[in-house]
């Protein structure tokens, strides 16, 4: 199983045609919908109590909730504005609401999970649930620059205990200091994980480990009508693909990047999770095909 | 034989350590040096006498200066700034100087040249080498926001003559008005070009035709020492290896991409053209096959 912690909340979001408001997002709502076309997936998360029940009857379709607490008060909600190049994000209002008193439980199902997502929340909850899990193979940890500025020392403390630090180009340049990807890389791998992987929205990932490097272009997506949760659904392809083939080596890694890419692709062409509601795993392993048909040489 | 107009002059770059001052620059001179790599090259430009020998001698060595006329006044001089994102130049000042008063002539020699590239250079300059020019097999051209901002009309008109623009992906979107490069790549396919490549730096290429599209990660480089010419290099890489094989196919363009980025991970290893007068071309196969096990999901 795949545990995920990390937020559940509100969106409402600017783009330079429309704007959408309290729609179903945050980072554990984005990453476990996309893993859980690969792999069975919990969350580990709280909703106050004015969540939407058909968000909650959404998420309950495709994923196990049993780690999700409902506190009294209101779900977090996240506000942000895309401009003209769209993949440029401003974040105007970050309101943590319930997520202010979390204190996150790993209940006795997720206790033995195989693989931790720890999705972009306060790195002390990251903290708890590492604490509290029981010899996980694979952690894979990210983080947003608003936790960076705040909670430095406790992230840098969650990426000693992780297996894989998966992080935007923008967030790892703020935590290194260092704007050459590849010298980021390589301070990561310093820093202790195995696994370092630099997403950069519509320009692609940069994925090193201490044997390996693997550059690759994103998808090419014509209509984005939407990036948010674009990098929570690409941990989820990551992730998920590694779950469901119960590996880690060099080429699941790979090919994991790649089930990034694909559903990182997907997320982008409709507001909030929707794309992935009428997604199927079929047109998965298309775009799979279809992407390294097009990023072969020979393809 | 590959004819390229462009630029010849004297650069002086600003990086967030260093500053070098009148060092040899130029779109031509960035081309020309990476495409004799692959290729013969001709230069049609244009120097003033204040030229310093020592950069005629090097160009000399390498490539057909022929073409290069010999006018009194200053050289044409460039002066920019990279920040600490490296990829980001703030250009400082363009002197046109004996640019001014250009009029380019085809030498005999030149006319019947299979391949031209039309490099960075007013767009009026790339308009009168296409009217003399007799049957040239493939026409590839470039240019920078100065001359879409001064010349977009006469731009326009090169590209509507040209069968492939290489462009860099600020410009694209700047003459296009279309943020998404998929789209901004149709654009251009509708104006009348074979094949576009949208050069993205440091983030790779998105090559476009009504055929295909191939977008390829830039090779990894750890320590960018000067971006300047990155894009020239690239398209010296570009049409090098087309005009070498011959052949303008699927897989001719896309390996050509890959050599782009071969040349262009190069230049930027040193300021001005200094990486490429020790480089040989043992080096640069090394780098291509590299570049494909690299970017190979079973590599």
């Amino acid at each position: 199983m795949i545990v995920a912690i990390g937020t559940i909340g509100l969106d409402t979001t600017y783009t330079p045609t429309t704007k959408v408001t309290e729609v179903l997002g945050g980072s554990a709502a984005y990453f476990s919908l996309a893993s859980s076309f690969f792999h069975p997936t919990g969350i580990v998360g709280v909703i106050g109590t004015d969540f939407p029940e058909k968000y909650w009857k959404l998420l309950d379709s495709k994923v196990d909730l049993r780690g999700v607490q409902v506190y009294n008060g209101k779900s977090f909600r996240y506000v942000s504005r895309f401009g003209f190049d769209i993949n440029t994000r401003t974040t105007i209002k970050t309101e943590l609401n319930v997520l202010e008193r979390f204190q996150p439980i790993l209940t006795d199902e997720y206790l033995s999970a195989e693989y931790l997502y720890l999705g972009n929340i306060d790195p002390d909850h990251q903290l708890m649930v590492l604490e509290q899990a029981v010899n996980p193979k694979l952690i894979v940890s990210d983080t947003i620059n608003f936790w960076i500025d705040a909670k430095r020392e406790q992230f840098m403390n969650v990426i000693a205990k992780s297996h894989v630090l998966l992080i935007n180009n923008e967030e790892m340049r703020l935590l290194s200091g260092v704007n050459n990807l590849v010298k980021c890389s390589q301070i990561a791998l310093d820093w202790g994980v195995n696994c370092i992987v630099i997403k950069k929205g519509e320009h692609g990932a940069l994925l090193s480990s201490n044997t390996c490097m693997f550059p690759s272009p994103a998808y090419p997506v014509a209509e984005v009508v939407d990036p948010t949760g674009a990098g929570d659904a690409f941990a989820g392809g990551f992730l998920g693909h590694i779950a469901r083939t119960q590996a880690v080596t060099e080429q699941t890694l790979k090919e994991a990047v790649v089930y990034g890419h694909v559903m990182g692709s997907f997320i982008v062409e409709d507001f909030s999770v929707n794309r992935l509601l009428s997604l199927s795993n079929a047109e998965i392993e298309e775009r799979f095909q279809e992407y390294l048909a097009i990023t072969s040489l020979t393809g």
